[in-house]
């Protein structure tokens, strides 16, 4: 995210408009707290993973009584317009804040889990995607002996893009993601399959929210079947931090600048979003409106590679 | 190049073909060398950098005779269709043996140059960026002094894209690439303006092809002008090696698949490409024909950053 | 341990001395497997995580009659000594190779939890430290959100050399190990305290062998008392993997050319370590009859470090 | 260092003594600049490269009158005691204010060349030994061609260090360092040696101030002599930077925190350093007086392991 706070702060100033920093989002701006930024701010901050605005919850924010105290402070600072750096919930408010309170809002797509209609990537995601990847590769290194088996539990509530691209790019044999239906009994089936053609471990990688419970419940489960030693790691939040990937800052270093440009055009209520390559522009409710279809080619390809 | 070969692989037994491996490229295509590769050679090497079918020149093949040899090879191996993995050379060889000698070939383009049209990435580049990004990253962590000019030299001898993409991501002062004119007078005066702004210290990354030379001679030809410490640091062939990114080995993953769908459904003298995350189809001379543009953009971008 | 496979074998080819490599370990001794490795046989391994000779559990080997299997393989197989790289568990089983069986061994300390007496740093265990340090710093990064905490959750059943080495290393608030006793009511307090100081959010990190629980069971019992948003995170065995530290394998080469000395000048029943950055030989029952203490001046330290 | 002055800072506010922070060492210190800093001022420091603190030239301080000035401004401010981090030059620099102006100092050995006696290992070697190693490991990968030689060029003016322990731990096939005499006609015997036994690419790695020039120096003799094809990388100011590992950043607490003790207990002209794991103190004079021995014994060991 700081790429993306350093790409909003200095195309503005070189625009010549003045930016101020909003600490913890929402909860910040109900409190009407707000800092001048500069081009100095924001330097030797590009390669550092979190982000110096900080964040937090908000519930007060999904109020009336929150959005208007929000509102008030943008009025109050004299802010003429708010980029909104976050998930589907950030999006939501920046939504709120225009169409309700007339404030004019962009909001730029960052979240881990990728699944936010509107932009084929998102900002944090391929960065997650690498860490992941890592810890896919280090197992790998470890499965040297007979009838392991390796479960890695990634983020992914809702979303199984992380297990998936991680998944596939770690050349895993199974990997459990809430968008297919898990059939633990074929999974089985699949591993007992491998090791009776010469497999000698196995890696399954499962999204947090899949069905069929994380890491540990999965492993119980499979081990009650067909009693493998099973080893479990569970990447929980590290997955968010880490200096950020390249093409995740230029993402981010993009996405910041066009959505000082929707402001600077005088349009609101917004989002920004990589398709195919390009920069586009949405409404903000695109993001909830339009399903993002996670690809399952991919998986059905990591399936023909785990032969 | 591992990712995809395990790919080619595995995608050609699941669908119940043979395949062998040729190691050293036309080299070992010439002296009839080949070696059957089944689900397991290419087993536990998805994350290990460099290739386990090794390169070498192959300058004869650049000859009639030399093509002729690789051809009888084919036949006597009894080989339908030849999997290229490699930029613009390797394509150009594998145009001339479906072309001239009526063997099916498929081009699959890995350079880490990305200079190959018919793909926006090609296998091995977005590694080699992130392996030029951390070098700039450590360097940006030392850049505590005043006065003090660090000049990377990233590869790309008729292309900057790893220059201009890790010096965007990387948040550098200059950008120098044989894209565009490099005016060392220009880049003094910025420096100078940078330094005037209160800037302690500056990072260029320069593209080995540079008209205006490598970093060492850039360097001198600055020190003349302004007098700066500087301090270079030459990356060279470190860019090739490593553990492949994520996206490096999903691309690797789909378009080792397709290649071999393309031989299977009798196409030949085709290259694989990623066009907009699809995988497309393009005649091998696409790759030459048509004319990868850089896209300055992310240049211009970069100058609006560097304020 | 690649490193120290190729020391071995490089050394005794370096000393004339033919060398065999036995896959699995005592299980692959037992079945009298093992092959000729050269110097060509252990090119390119020295960064690569795991072991070329893979691993096995081998609880026959616990038995007279497994025991008796392997010496019947060392005889029939004329090998003079066998070098043995492990952990406890392997040097006991080199201790009875030698002492029942009259087989030169010698033992080369190698594991990740680093409690081998006779060895001040053991094979594995920086490289280890360094990926655990690697998941503390990425969760600090995100670490920018209110009354939020941290467990992460390492190896060391008995050992809390990599949670105390990596806490102290990555500034974390709390350090949970076997070697000490812990008092959930007092980390809870300390908790609060720093809460009330400002502190945003906090990192425990916990050895597996912790008497208190895992990761997950302490993160129950903290919410319990002082309901804080608990992100827990279970590293396992990728601990385990990962391309070998720089220290790590200056060790390994280091121990694994002494032992082809041990060997040859007739010593056996020995083990090899570090000891104040010299290598020095013990003899095997060392590792088990001598208590490696833990320093907990580091944990003092970190406490220290703390507030 | 910033684990180091994060240390120095910590311990200090546990013993009740306030800290104030010099930037751009003794240059900001003759300017009389300090700023208070607390607990809180070091936090989330441990895990960034470079230093919060800036670094500077300061040839005024070679003097009596820039010394005078310094001196000056410690009584100013009224600092009962000086901790300096740093290298050669930094210590001699402690010594003058502490035995010609009576100011308290202790020195803390922080250079990446590890060439201070007193101290086993100085804060920055292991990390810049990691980044070396890594760009030899990387080049490792890419060892895929014939009749290729690798050349890097490592820091090191007066000092192999790196050089020595990369090349040991990355399994290079020749170590060029000041310490030792080159002889590249040696050299070139030993890679055509190789080439003969079957080698196809060999490494040399070389610090900066070896005798025989740099690595395009190097490599050109190289050329002329045996003809190979040359590849150069040269790592310069990078391997100042990255993330430190762990075993530099316990160095850098443990140093950190006795610094502060030695000024406790009033002692002063000291220097705090790590020998046989344990920290000790010196005169600061010890740092120059004595001379630190690298352990050739390394460079043997590199040599039978090439074979």
């Amino acid at each position: 995210m700081n790429a993306c706070i350093r790409a909003v702060v200095r195309k503005a100033v070189y625009e010549g408009i003045e930016v101020a920093g909003v600490r913890r989002g929402f909860a910040g701006l109900m409190e009407g707290e707000a800092s001048p930024l500069n081009a100095h701010s924001v330097s030797g901050i590009i390669h550092q993973g979190g982000t110096i605005l900080r964040t937090a919850r908000a519930e007060d924010f999904l109020t009336e009584e929150g959005q208007g105290r929000a509102s008030d402070s943008v009025k109050k600072l004299a802010i003429e317009g708010v980029i909104v750096i976050g998930g589907d919930g950030s999006f939501r408010g920046a939504y709120d804040l225009n169409k309700k309170w007339q404030i004019p809002t962009v909001g730029i797509p960052a979240t881990i889990d990728n699944d936010i209609a509107g932009s084929d990537l998102t900002i944090g995601f391929v960065t997650a995607l690498n860490t992941a990847l890592a810890a896919v590769d280090k197992l790998r290194d470890t499965a040297t002996s007979h009838d392991r088996l390796f479960i890695v539990e990634v983020m992914g509530r809702t979303s199984g893009y992380i297990a998936l691209w991680a998944g596939l790019a770690g050349g895993v044999e199974e990997i459990l993601i809430p968008e297919t239906r898990t059939d633990l009994d074929e999974v089985c089936r699949k591993l007992e399959e491998g090791r009776a053609r010469g497999k000698t471990s196995s890696i399954i990688v499962v999204a947090e929210g899949d069905e069929a419970g994380g890491a540990f419940e999965i492993g119980e489960k499979i081990r009650e079947r067909i009693g493998y030693e099973i080893r479990v790691a569970v990447l929980g939040h590290l997955q968010r931090g880490g200096s950020p990937s390249a093409l995740d800052r230029i993402l981010a270093t993009r996405l910041g600048a066009e959505a000082v440009d929707v402001l600077r055009r005088g349009e609101e209520g917004k989002m920004v979003g990589l398709i195919s390559n390009e920069i586009e522009v949405f409404p903000l409710e695109h993001a909830w409106q339009e399903k993002k279809e996670i690809d399952l080619r991919f998986y059905q390809l990591s399936q023909i590679m785990a032969i």
